[in-house]
């Protein structure tokens, strides 16, 4: 039988990651029932409509009441904000986390409104896609996916061990981590590609309107696949880099010194620095295959 | 029934591009028979067993005797040689192509070798995966793609508008531009798209080993997508930058200026500039899925 974890789980913020969190977790029995608050009134009735919990709240201090288990699931930027309001309804001993993809500064903006007797647990769920809303949600996001957990070193191992269990139960594996660690490793998998591939996209809009319909049509030939990052969303994002600041700037340098010697190499015509690195890069594909992060099929698997 | 746009079509290079094209010939009847030439004896071979032409020969010149219709698929800077190499054999009238990533250089390459009594037609499927050799070829990759040609004005347009429906004859599609044009879109379009994710794949291959195996494991949060590109054939994507040089050189340019706009809005903690960025990307994505260069599926559809 599946174990379940939590009585009641309540998600403040039901994007793609609460409303994912929601079909999972009824899926794999983790938790008894689901509280859904959320801030705009539309979004709340669309929760209710897919059937995503089993009570729907406008406070989310109403959503927190009773319930062991709290997971944050609003961009970065707001979840100060909402530990504040939810903090004087926090039962003892729950569980309170964050999806967010920033650690550090997460845990600066939302530990000082929590109390003591709660178990502050923040997580990251390396997993998603470009869509986002309550509608995005599907219960297989997080399996065979990783999920980081940055509890400071004075967290109850067994409440920490409990809510790895709980993200174990959707199919993912767990790492914990300083939130340090978190941010620097991050900045160089996620913030900075999404940086890069927003800012080519970016380059190719202001081009001269005559080339601009033409990097539409040729777009198969590479552009393609930054716009799908490029098209994620804007306030996620945002508040990714207003708060992982050093760390992607740690990571952007690297990236641009990097750059500057490709650059060289094409202004000279260095062929050998440039087919040098064209292989390695090969090796780096190959281990995230073998270690079951992305499909072996050519092109992602897309339809031809 | 299939129109046969040419009695012998001789490819002389046989990896992924050569062998879509013997196999999307053979399933639309375009052609009569198919000759190959490659330069290394176990792709022949390997060639011969997939049954991919009707006569296989080491000498290039031996295979393009006989031929109306010649395509060169290896990578760029091998096409002036062959061209050097097939040019005494070449049939009067027949076309000869191309399928390069770069066209100026390869015009400029190939041009003085040919003889007058042919039709030269360079021409760019705009159509891969990062996949190359004759094992990777399908005879869907031209479908719905587009297929861009830039003869010279002298052209004979009856030559051109034959090797057009050829290629239609595949699901392509087919552009004709100044050899000139091409490379700005293309340098855009895929040349700096390949150039910057080889980039960041090398920076990350670059970071302490500690990191690196973490950079693998989270690689679904973004990374991964850049090393399918990465993964791609070095020798012709050195070949790419070293023959494109200016136009991908500009393009970079104007990356870069982009790029220290956006490290500056990070580093002041410039939300707005950011946001306003990351909503304008969003509509490319639209029009791409819109106008069908690109799945609407979350993920490219990878299976979760
Ligand atoms: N998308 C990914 O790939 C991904 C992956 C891992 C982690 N994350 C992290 O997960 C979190 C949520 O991302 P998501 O993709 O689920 O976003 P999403 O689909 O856009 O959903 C965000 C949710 O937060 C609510 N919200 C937005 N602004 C708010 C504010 N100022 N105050 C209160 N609630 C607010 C929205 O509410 P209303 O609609 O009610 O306004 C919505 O329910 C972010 O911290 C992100 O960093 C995202
Ligand atoms: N891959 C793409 O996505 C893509 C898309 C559009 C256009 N293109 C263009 O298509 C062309 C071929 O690309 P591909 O992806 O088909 O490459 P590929 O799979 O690596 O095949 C290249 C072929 O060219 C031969 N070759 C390599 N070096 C040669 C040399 N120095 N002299 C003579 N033959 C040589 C190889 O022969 P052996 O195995 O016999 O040595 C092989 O048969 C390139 O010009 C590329 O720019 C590629």
């Amino acid at each position: 039988m599946a174990e379940r974890f939590f009585e009641r789980l309540a998600l403040v913020g039901i994007g793609l990651i609460g409303s994912s969190i929601a079909l999972a977790a009824r899926r794999s029995g983790a938790v008894g029932t689901i509280a859904i608050a959320t801030r705009t009134p539309t979004t709340l009735a669309r929760a209710e409509e897919l059937g995503l919990g089993d009570a729907y709240f406008a406070d989310p201090a109403e959503a927190v009441k009773g319930a062991d288990c709290v997971i944050v699931c609003t961009p970065v930027g707001a979840c100060g904000l909402v530990a504040e309001a939810i903090a004087p309804a926090l039962e003892r001993g729950a569980v309170v986390s964050d999806v967010g993809s920033v650690k550090a500064a997460v845990i600066r903006a939302m530990a000082p409104h929590l109390p003591e007797h709660i178990h502050f647990v923040p997580g990251h769920p390396i997993a998603g896609t470009e869509h986002s809303g309550p509608d995005a949600g599907f219960a297989e996001l997080f399996r065979n996916r990783w999920t980081i957990l940055t509890p400071a070193e004075t967290a109850d191992p067994a409440a920490v061990e409990r809510f790895a269990g709980f993200w174990r139960s959707f199919g993912a594996h767990v790492d914990t981590m300083s939130a340090e660690h978190h941010d620097l490793v991050l900045a160089i998998t996620s913030h900075l590609p999404h940086l890069i591939a927003y800012n080519i996209v970016g380059t190719a809009a202001d081009l001269e309107s005559g080339i601009r319909s033409e990097v539409l049509k040729y777009s198969a030939s590479g552009f393609r696949d930054f716009t799908r990052i490029a098209a994620s969303d804007p306030t996620m994002w945002r508040d990714v880099f207003l708060n992982n600041r050093e760390a992607v700037l740690e990571m952007l340098g690297r990236f641009n010194e990097d750059l500057s010697r490709l650059q060289r190499a094409i202004r000279y015509g260095d062929g050998e620095t440039l087919y040098d690195l064209f292989s390695r890069t090969r090796a780096i594909r190959r281990s995230i295959i073998e270690i079951g992060q992305d499909t072996a099929a050519p092109d992602f698997g897309r339809p031809h």
